[in-house]
């Protein structure tokens, strides 16, 4: 049920461990580093905390007196600068030095707050990520992208900084709401586009055993998606080029998001349209066969995916979509697909085959 | 008269290109990202802005339509995580983008903080470092090291990144006062010590021209300088060891600065003085001959740099340097010299032997 990947080719090495016992991985983990003298430092949220603190913590505190622990309120606002110097300040306080860990016990914020705190402090200390999320363990917590956000937009201040060890644990999943699961699964769908083995396949035929939070179905697509999502690091980790298809479906999700307000739409509900629109325009610009984007579409809706939208005005999200990609500098193009396994990157695409694809997702 | 070096073997390459023409250079350099359609930010402070910033900044702007200017106050207060947010939501304001440059057109404050601003917006820009002090020239724009102060310590919040270009012209230099001088030359001194070539001879025999602005004999110093910096930061760029040898004499030197208030003590001053400590505290302890401290003493009065002060009480400096290696957390030992060129570092000092020592320098 353990399995574990390294990451060596990157600019610091790391570890990802998954499996059903994050907390003795810790405890082993930990002791040794407090053996040699080194302290640990938790960053989490107050949600995180209620849920799984003691167990985690205890894993660590057992063995560690040196030990201490940041609570942050839970959300998006926590991705903060005033955050992130609340945190230094802490480490300051509490006598960091370089040799300390920082622990990232949490979801996505946490993971990229925690992930910008450890990267900066004294110019960077070690790095262990928890994620408690499935959009998380599949997503934010590998590959390295660390940082908070601007009034001006998202994580436009950051570092790449990989974690050099990345905890993974399935059991952390069962206390997720619905919308939460639902956040992870949009990835994990994407994922099932970008993958040329048979992970399409698999989400089909276990869609049962997803929605019913089986730990070892959970666990072996989530094994999958990181595979596949440290492939696309190792080959470009600061995103000059080709990690850029890890944005398939996202500029018309971060349209959606934006036009609908974030809190009308979830994240995992804008990035599974968004791959329908994806699919849409790579349909009449790259030859991606139609059968593809039925059979997600039905994929998704067993998810509990949402495959149609009351859409606000096409002009909208045109803007939108113009503005993420303006504040994003991730150039001027979308992601598409030839087909399964066959994404390219840098499409332009004009705003009227854009509206057009919007169509297919419009109930 | 012009010289360059590459480094290859740290994270990311870096050139360093001296000579006495920096706005040429610059000109040309800025003419390529221009006509790519690339953008320049220059983070200055007020006092180099009206020096140099019709100069420095003309140069780029006769090309750059495009090119942004943000002034910061001069002075450590703006090494703070304040003015560096400050300088983020001023870089979103004007639309950066991930192809943008950031130029630092400074000393050391303005290189560490526009440093730290370049290494996290967008995750990482192209950085280019103008130093315009003799201290920035030889230590600070060398190495990759930035980052801003915290209330609790100096450097507590940064990142090693080294610069794309470093461009190095001596022509700076005659606008600094004597205190800067000084500061720069301590530092001078220090690769004198560390350096195995004849740096040391080279400063005896040349001190007249470099008192008297030589542009010539200060450019050749700060070459071998930085010259000598590169070899050891490729050799260990995030300091997990052998770096270290580049923090000789500093330990005195923060005590001194912390002990005496900023204000009253230059840092070119401390650093010497600190040489002369560790000199002293290198013959107890590996055999340095002291001859070299005699030598070094005569150079450093030579070069307007006290070889003796009036010292506060030690006990107050011994309290000094034990918070200074906690607070840097380098560990806690000293850099010493088994003789010129011969550094060891992570020496064990006690407090008896730093305080014998100090007597050295007592006036």
């Amino acid at each position: 049920m353990t399995w574990a990947l390294e990451l060596r080719e990157t600019q610091r090495d790391s570890q990802i461990v998954g499996g059903p016992d994050a907390a003795s991985i810790l405890s082993e983990r930990a002791a040794g580093l407090v053996a040699a003298g080194r302290r640990l430092f938790v960053i989490t949220d107050r949600n995180v905390m209620g849920l799984w603190g003691s167990e985690v913590i205890g894993a660590l505190g057992d063995l560690a007196g040196s030990s201490a622990v940041r609570v942050v309120p839970p959300g998006e606002t926590s991705k903060s600068v005033a955050t992130a110097e609340a945190c230094w300040q802490w480490m300051a306080s509490v006598g960091a030095r370089r040799d300390g860990t920082v622990i990232a016990l949490g979801g996505g914020v946490i993971g990229d707050l925690a992930g910008f705190v450890a990267a900066t402090y004294l110019r960077g200390l070690e790095l262990w990520q928890v994620p408690t999320t499935l959009l998380a363990q599949v997503d934010s917590s590998v590959g390295g992208k660390v940082g908070v956000n601007l009034p001006a937009g998202k994580n436009l201040v950051g570092a790449f900084y990989q974690a050099d060890l990345v905890v993974i644990d399935p059991s952390f999943l069962s206390t997720l709401s619905e919308r939460e699961l639902a956040n992870g699964l949009g990835e994990v769908v994407k994922y099932a586009l970008l993958a040329e083995d048979d992970l399409l396949e698999v989400l089909e035929s276990g869609t049962e055993a997803i929605c019913g939070r089986s730990e070892e179905m959970l666990s072996s697509v989530v094994r999958r998606c990181v595979e596949l999502k440290t492939e696309v690091v190792v080959a470009d980790e600061t995103e000059h080029g080709p990690r850029a298809v890890l944005n398939l479906g996202h500029t018309t999700a971060h349209a959606l998001e934006n036009a609908l307000g974030y809190g009308e739409i979830g994240h995992g509900a804008a990035v599974g349209l968004g791959l329908l629109v994806a699919l849409a325009v790579s349909e009449r610009k790259c030859g991606a066969p139609q059968a593809l984007r039925t059979r997600l579409a039905r994929l998704m809706e067993r998810l509990g995916l949402p495959s149609r939208l009351p859409l606000p005005a096409t002009e909208r999200l045109i803007e939108a979509a113009r503005r993420d990609k303006k504040i994003s500098s991730r150039g001027s193009g979308f992601v598409l697909l030839e087909d399964r396994g066959r994404p390219v990157f840098d499409i332009d695409v004009t705003p009227l085959e854009f509206a057009e694809a919007l169509e297919v997702i419009r109930a």
